[in-house]
């Protein structure tokens, strides 16, 4: 049984007048802040009030980089050439490490966004061109992601380090894929029922598939959601059973 | 009389498909590229292939901010709040920055761009604004800006270092401002005009006015403008003026 | 006392995943939706969907227009030159329009959206430039705008039908002006209060400012803000007394 | 043999302070000009100009509609759900039309860019997206596109008119389709080759494939690039071989 588990959760991703997600009420419960970097979400302003808040509660902020998309809030594929998502991962990362530089923290992880996010358990030359700009910009940035996806695959082989996440509210399939947005099963609800899963990973290292299988998963972090109604009530739950049993939530990167 | 003189120009203006100035050709002209950061020009792409060209050529990076605005290139005032500009400018730090990063220089120097860089010469709170983020950011960079300015007054109250530069191709009003664009006497496009006022600036530290005055000016950076038709040629004819007379050319800055 | 009076809020101002006032509530509360443009807010399936339902509701539809600045909400002073103000006023009307013709409606008059709205109030530049633009699209339309300003005057001197507004919630001052926000008595937020304040401006003709001061008021419509927390009891409480004392809500323009 | 065709090109696609392609000199030379529509391309003021010239040049202006993607010029791929591509069309259709209702023209035609265009060949939801806006917005206008492609047979299904075209410049696979870019053949250069392609395909109605293959085409208009080093003059040769054998350039749509 593990005992320490890192929860992650992505934050600041208000845009100027709109505000989305309660970050004040997420950050006491997680350890990790996966912030957005203002491709698909996240003026500059809320982005320096999310990384300091974050360092004052001692969150450490990982970059969720995505697509150039803030209409489709980087949730559509978008076709990028590798080359090119290099580099706006690039921009992203620095443009993040940038704020937090100016409160005193850095960038510690990086997390793909969104439709990025699927793209690269698949896409071989998205996958690529996010380990290669991590690789430029910091060799020692570990990735988080899904586990078995073509991104956490070619980072390690690339001798990035990588941390296996798993979802606390999201359904999974029997090859330990997550159930699409829109079908039966794909989001679950109820505080009691996320949080006995999350015991059930962390205790026996598995997680019950909508067809019943019992799937194997090792997962480094949690990933809790802050922008659904009641995210924060689910997210609270899910700490205090942890607690509970004396898994102590500590983030897996270094402050 | 100067034995040396930075000089600098405005690259990586370019946005996707769109191309602005000829940053092959002017590269081993100057010695300190002022590079756009995306919000007034400049996509991701396009500004990672200038730095490692800048890099390759020994040109020195400045970080050139601007104002959210890419429909109008940044030259129309923008009354941003300070704050939000203090965040908006870390953000363009950061990015840029971490651009470099990844090709093994950094940004060394910021300079405002287009209409936020007269807006600075008079706003006490978007000057202070600029100030603010390069303070939080690093406070070695150096500012280049308008002598006279706000901007390099309380730059220089804060303990930034400042550099004052000149335009080789503006005309000057008398009390040392620039000739607003559209005015008689605006832009002089003769390269010998050109390179006798910036050899005049250089070796007895004034400029002839547009009324005739002479305007003492002792400028650390002259700027060499690279959009506008006939920008190389005028580029090279300064430069190779100056090296007529022993005038070297070399970045304020240390690489 | 008026018989009748247009209630006018502002509507689609949602931007992707992003959710921004409560368009289902306010749509039977109003007879006329100043309908964002895609340029300060709006995208073009939240105003689709917007449009729809305000034709469902008997609602009239006007194009509210502002800055190109989606990171500021429209609330920054942008200082577009007239010229292309002037297009990017037609662009906005015409793709509302272009929303609303596909549901079978049309925008039947055009209101500024925020810094766009205070600015025309003085700019004579802009104010003419957003007058040129109704007038080559639709010499018919009318303008919504503040009481005495130059928007309304050069519209009136172009032949325009211009419409003067009241705001319900905000404060004035002794020469018909709004209070600025940020300011003591800025806002008012007691639904009782602001009920009171639009009967007497629509039985007795004037409003009481900030400082005790009776201004005289003639307004054709009175505006409700939907983007406030209880801007709905608000509206709603507005509406009730008016038709309690027998005052009809009714679009100023047709359908 | 046809006594008349249409010849096409893409305009307005400079957007601020970036310039592309060369409007003024490709008006006089085709007969409908497919405008960008502020999402991939062109700014407000640039297609106001656009539409103005066109006007006084006699050339039909269609609708050049795209993916909401300026740093990627509309030519990503981007999986936007169809019901929001649908309300995307009648935006920008909207916003051109009105551009022109204010110049005394109008849209006469709709006709996909880049990415969307070849998205569209295949793509059931995304052409049948499309469909839906010209059926909502204006059933008379036809759409221009490729033979074969399913836009054109959705199109066709729903009642709209179809117009065919060929591309002057590109290379021909053997079934019809273009070959890719960056693949050999893909793009013709020389304007007699260009221009007796032209010929042949109007005068017998085939066209040569790279393999040799004869395919037969029978477009109702030939489209003629504008953005490409001597593109111009390419355009002028094929209009001069026309013009020599009889073959008049003549607009499908109706001013």
């Amino acid at each position: 049984m593990a005992a320490t588990i890192d929860l992650n959760a992505d934050l600041g991703e208000s845009f100027g007048a709109w505000k989305l997600g309660d970050d004040q009420a997420m950050l006491p419960l997680v350890t990790s802040a996966n912030v957005a970097c203002g491709f698909h979400a996240g003026d500059p302003s809320t982005l320096l009030t999310t990384v300091r808040a974050a360092r004052r509660h001692g969150v450490i902020v990982g970059a969720q980089v995505g697509y150039r998309d803030l209409a489709g809030f980087g949730r559509r594929f978008l076709d990028v050439a590798p080359a090119d998502l290099t580099a706006d991962v690039l921009y992203q990362l620095g443009a993040l490490d940038g704020l937090c530089r100016s409160v005193g923290s850095a960038v510690r992880y990086l997390k793909p966004h969104g439709a990025l996010y699927h793209a690269v358990t698949t896409h071989e030359g998205q996958a690529a061109a996010v380990v290669a700009a991590v690789l430029a910009y910091d060799p020692t940035l570990p990735i988080l992601g899904l586990p078995g996806s073509r991104l956490l695959a070619l980072a390690g082989q690339a001798g990035l380090r990588t941390v296996p996440e798993a979802f606390a509210d999201r359904g999974y399939t029997a090859d330990g894929g997550l159930v699409p947005r829109g079908s039966p099963g794909a989001v679950l609800g109820d505080p009691a029922a996320v949080a006995a899963r999350v015991l059930g990973l962390l205790t026996r290292g598995v997680v019950v598939a909508v067809d019943g299988t019992e799937v194997p998963l090792r997962p480094e972090s949690v990933c809790l959601h802050g922008d659904s109604p009641g995210a924060v009530q689910l997210a609270a739950a899910v700490r205090a059973a942890l607690t509970a049993v004396g898994i102590t939530p500590r983030p897996f990167a270094q402050p």
